[in-house]
């Protein structure tokens, strides 16, 4: 398996899978073709045999020197356990680091509890929201009206 | 009026005026949380007595280091005539000159003819794409499929 950075034409190929892999829930408007075109330097591919398995989507804030933030993590359902995911993390952590940030941030929803397990895993902290779902503390409304989200928090340095 | 800086929390303001600024158009899930978290100096709210008259999002590009974007502008409708937008897109090339930058780009649909209008007024190029809709030049298939593009580009310097 090889990972690359990202590039803009990439978006032609990731935009449609990912509705796929998420077994059809809409998920691709979250992923406008700016990200794919601005934001290369931290962004990710895995690819295997030439075929995609994985992307991360990442860019380091603007606002908060120290932070970087990861948009969108996908990782083809035929090619889990692969540690491909992993791997596009790390390689997420190590750009972050090159660029003298060591904070990294992500959000995700209560329901996606496979998102939560692994953030976990992977070193994530679950920072303290307003409210508990199912025993996670989130902050309501983060998102929008009922758009309640898991705020993950890791230092990389 | 005043221009101010973008906050965090006025993802809360603004997020529930968009669809309503832009007729019905279901136009708020192009603006998630992230852009008011992560690109605070680059993005500037219009106040006219309290209340938020007008909006613009943009950030630097971290793929090319000359670039940056604008992702999205809004003024409310009732304060149209009133240069709210052209000091909120002077405010976005001002501070794009003070990053060392000097070109900007913008994106919109080729039915938003009033954007289109707009953006040749301040001075943005249309680039050359594939095909022309109306007489427009337009990139087809830019963000997704059947989803046409124009694509604006200005120097600032």
């Amino acid at each position: 398996m090889q990972i690359r950075n990202v590039k803009s034409s990439d978006y032609n190929i990731i935009s449609p899978l990912i509705n796929d892999w998420w077994g059809g829930r809409q998920m691709s408007e979250m992923l406008p073709k700016l990200f794919f075109v601005h934001f290369n330097h931290t962004s990710f591919i895995a690819e295997k045999d030439g075929e995609v398995v994985g992307f991360l989507i990442g860019f380091l804030s603007q606002s908060d020197s120290d932070v970087a933030y990861i948009h969108f993590v996908g990782v083809n359902p035929e090619y889990r356990k692969n540690q491909i995911g992993k791997q596009l993390y790390n390689e997420f952590f190590n750009v972050v680091k090159r660029n003298n940030r060591n904070i990294v941030r992500a959000v995700t929803s209560p329901v996606n509890k496979v998102s939560i397990a692994y953030h976990t895993k992977m070193g994530f902290t679950i920072e303290t929201g307003d409210k508990e779902v199912d025993g996670v503390s989130v902050f309501s409304n983060y998102d929008g009206v009922n758009q309640d989200r898991v705020l993950f928090v890791k230092k990389v340095d």
